[in-house]
């Protein structure tokens, strides 16, 4: 399997990609490779720092980089040597198995949609990501695609959430939940009212009502519905609130010998533990990691590309959207 | 002043209502008179418990009380004799200046309206709350009471919300700012993109532009905006994140003499800190609490009823609305 990560990602690259790629490497399966896409004498310098180049990273060159002043849906056009757009059409034409880029996000929905294309069926491809929990992890999607949705684009969200977590995370059957302001059905606005009706009645997942934003970190379902605005606001508050307990913690526990102590109040507030976020619902396997990824993010977001590829996500979820005629 | 608070409201009721307005009467300024509302017999007994019975507590007899089984709209009709409806009514002629309780929501939201009715040019009275942040704290507006908002509502929750801080916060120019997705104005769903234009160019308040979810907790305005579905669900999920992690520290923390060590880690997780969620763009001073308030977060209500009341808050939003003429 050969996993394509964009080197020139992260605000701090190419050094995190390389050492969370190299890091993958000594974890992950012996039959992973990893191919860095990106200015190859810079990547290979950066890689050759760390010691002798491993036998299963090889390098694919794109001399350019989309930055933050590049506007999404202009990327294919006027960047078409970006290691984004080098590394998607290196997956589009089959010589990666998976893309993982923490560069710009919009860049990564963008070229992802030109390049691999919806799904046969699917209407608005969600950008997914696991919050962790008390418990095991949530996937929320829309985490910030689709601002504006109608009930059937969340239907078609707990679909594809379903599929993911069945094949990614080996769960036999997912609880789909839809993120609510209250329990009851009718709860909520119009467009969530409608959506709990539907999902109520759609074969092929396994609906577990509204929940409310108190219930997300405690373990109450694997699939997580919102339209994108709300999972976008709620996702970055969660890695902030995460983000400034956690440097608070460290702050206090600093020279002292109680980390340990506190391993699983970080392991909730760790967003980095899941690492990237797959947009579901393209005919092939597009990561988006942070800009701010560290190495350990990084790793785990190559971990997620594979478990994707190994689990034939693509495959499967095509096939669901077949099967469904929806 | 007097202030009138629902003892009946909590879980717990009457206990938490009792010490809170107990300790409240410690606290706060001594022309501070609390009336404790419900059934006199149980209240009185409650608070005999504890000791003679202060000078400037009294009781106001209320023998029923509305339950989560009642639907709110027809509290009114069906439980005239509730603590809400009759100490809302106390308020509304006048005998009381605020009125406060963890009581149902829905029907404290319900009765508020109908007892208190909206300001003139208000058409969606909403409920506020307090945020702790690393810095000062952030007042959420519409935390719930409208699901479905148009942009002019918006730009009410904005002016309200802007009177309250400088009221009660002794604020001079509160900084507001819309929840959004982006910091960029075009960012969002097209009902907030239209906000920001709006908010923009409205003259009485100091629009500091978007705020995103990851900026919410590092002190970045004093008024945030946002449409109640979108604020309930972040709200709750706060307060969850919140109640995890600090029973978590606690649970590592028991029996070991280091809890002021995480004194701060503590505080901007405490949304008890705060207290209570009032309704503004009504007649009149009323303030909801959790139903699962402890005896801190009642006192901390019943100090956030005085400030109000001793700002004037409600007078000063009839003005600014009948100023605006909007």
């Amino acid at each position: 399997m050969r996993i394509a990560l964009d080197a020139m990602g992260t605000d701090l690259a190419p050094e995190p990609e390389v050492l969370g790629a190299l890091d993958a490497l000594k974890v992950l399966d012996r039959d992973i490779e990893i191919v860095l896409v990106g200015d190859e004498s810079v990547v290979r310098a950066a890689v050759a720092k760390h010691g002798p180049i491993p036998e299963r990273l090889s390098f694919h060159h794109a001399p350019d980089r989309v930055t933050a002043a590049d506007a999404p849906a202009s990327v294919l056009r006027k960047k078409p040597e970006s290691s984004i757009v080098v590394g998607l059409k290196l997956h589009q034409a089959g010589q990666v198995d998976a893309f993982v880029s923490a560069g710009s996000t919009g860049a990564m929905m963008a070229a992802s949609l030109f390049i691999l294309r919806p799904l046969p069926g699917v209407d608005r491809p969600a950008v997914a990501t696991l919050l962790p929990t008390i418990g095991s992890p949530v996937l929320l999607i829309d985490a910030g695609a689709n601002v504006d949705c109608k009930p059937q684009h969340l239907v078609q969200f707990a679909h594809l959430g379903s599929v993911y977590m069945r094949r990614t995370m080996e769960l036999a059957e997912p609880r789909v939940a839809l993120l609510n302001i209250g329990e009851e059905r009718g709860k909520g606005n119009e467009v969530i009212a409608e959506t709990h009706e539907l999902l109520a009645k759609e074969p092929g997942i396994k609906f577990v009502g509204n929940v409310e934003g108190r219930d997300i970190i405690r373990d109450t379902c694997d699939v997580l519905v919102c339209d994108g605005f709300v999972g976008n606001v709620l996702l970055k508050f969660y890695e902030s609130v995460a983000g400034v307990i956690v440097g608070m913690l460290k702050k206090k526990l600093a020279g002292r010998d109680e980390g340990a102590l506190f391993e699983d109040v970080f392991h909730v507030l760790d967003y980095a533990e899941h690492g990237g976020a797959p947009l579901l619902g393209v005919g092939g396997v597009s990561i988006i990691c942070h800009g701010g990824s560290p190495p350990k993010a990084i790793r785990n977001a190559i971990r997620l590309a594979t478990r994707a590829v190994r689990g034939d996500m693509v495959k499967h979820s095509a096939q669901d959207f077949t099967a469904g005629a929806r």
